[in-house]
């Protein structure tokens, strides 16, 4: 991992931009702390981390003032990425559906988030290789949002992950279901409850698949893009609770 | 409204017993305030007032944590009030019905709940009465907890009330969903995953009835009786931004 910026935001957060191989990233690591601190990965929609970084740094300060670290890495095919024609077609294949008004078939779900799960998830694991082995990073790890089918796979093959915020927000195909049940960690899962992308009943079926003992779901009113401040005030109990 | 007794209790609340007519009750207020506080209207199941004394203590405390009067009256038929033969046969049926696996049908259900509710809302409304017109109480006014059809009913004809905290874990009339359609108000639902006595889907049906655009559902695993502490934390969360 290459450290290429760094810069003191104003409360005093250190945000640095690095590089794990061809992969950028962005590590947020709190303000005059003596010991190592736990540290949140910040999962995100493959907007690319540019289009995403006012986002991304508000969630970063919620965990900074909490004391934890927070660090994300580009999706691939997003961003300043190389393109990824597979992933594409399939996203040129969504909206063509959905501007039609057809339902999105089984296939093209599988399509669209099987390769970025394959893909993404042993980068994140690499990520959370390089960022545990700086002195200023203790744990325990935290996953929060993005993609849910990165997170449920992140959730159930990763262990040092301790326990996951999930947006149920996103088309999951059929056979997440099934790694859902072999996730046991601590879960935190957010729901809009008229999210125009997303099947209500299909995200109640998610969460009640999951195997975790300890998982809350909580549903707001509006769209995809309405979650309310305050739910992330709920989160933020949730990995205090479970980092600390 | 006449105060029978009063004790200071180890943090400085104040706990006073209070009879509003015939209807016995309790009102705790935060110790050393200045100015007239916000108040929680504590609803509980109808198993009376001395047997659920500690819980409602307990919830008594974080509102007055949280800078809030809290109060209860018992339920009619409940605790030291007279008898309520109606209900006790509703209740003596629903028992042999659960007891015997059969389905709790429609009529029984609306035998058990409705006369409760007509009853005892109005009280509900008398002691809000009484309890704001005391100098140390001004408002605004939440409800939790407790029978969901009567914070349903009290919620949408009781216009002092701003905020509520409901427990979907009682069985609801099906008029009651009509009525849950009329309510505005800001809402925290609370639902236990896996609750013996009651339906999911039923209780999501309730949730997606309420005609609140601010509503939040928290459901987390377990039984009944399981909800977990930090739902309160959460709750008090809600209570926090809509009473202060």
């Amino acid at each position: 991992m290459q450290f290429t910026s760094e810069q003191l935001l104003d409360d005093g957060i250190c945000e640095r931009e690095f590089m794990l191989g061809e992969i950028p990233g962005i590590l947020w690591t709190p303000a005059s702390v003596s010991a190592p601190v736990p540290l949140i990965l910040l999962g995100h929609p493959p907007l690319g981390l540019r289009t995403m970084y006012p986002r991304l740094a508000g969630r970063a300060r919620h965990a900074a003032a909490a004391g934890f670290a927070a660090a994300t890495i580009e999706l691939p095919g997003s961003g300043d990425r190389p393109r990824w024609a597979a992933v594409e077609q399939a996203r040129a294949d969504l909206r063509r559906a959905v501007e039609a008004g057809e339902p999105v078939g089984d296939e093209l779900i599988d399509a669209l988030v099987l390769p970025l799960v394959e893909k993404s998830v042993p980068e994140w694991q690499a990520a959370l290789d390089a960022l545990l082995s700086l002195p200023e990073i203790g744990g325990p790890v935290g996953y929060s949002g993005g993609v849910i089918s990165i997170g449920i796979r992140l959730a159930g093959v990763e262990p040092r992950i301790a326990a996951a915020g999930l947006f149920a927000g996103s088309l999951v195909p059929a056979v997440m279901f099934e790694e859902a049940r072999r996730v046991t960690i601590p879960l935190h899962v957010l729901l809009q409850w008229d999210d125009e992308g997303n099947d209500r009943q299909a995200a109640l079926d998610l969460f009640d698949a999951f195997g975790s003992k300890e998982k809350a779901l909580h549903a707001h009113m509006g769209g995809h893009t309405g979650v309310p401040q305050f739910a992330g005030e709920d989160a933020a109990g949730f990995f205090a609770r479970h980092l600390r």
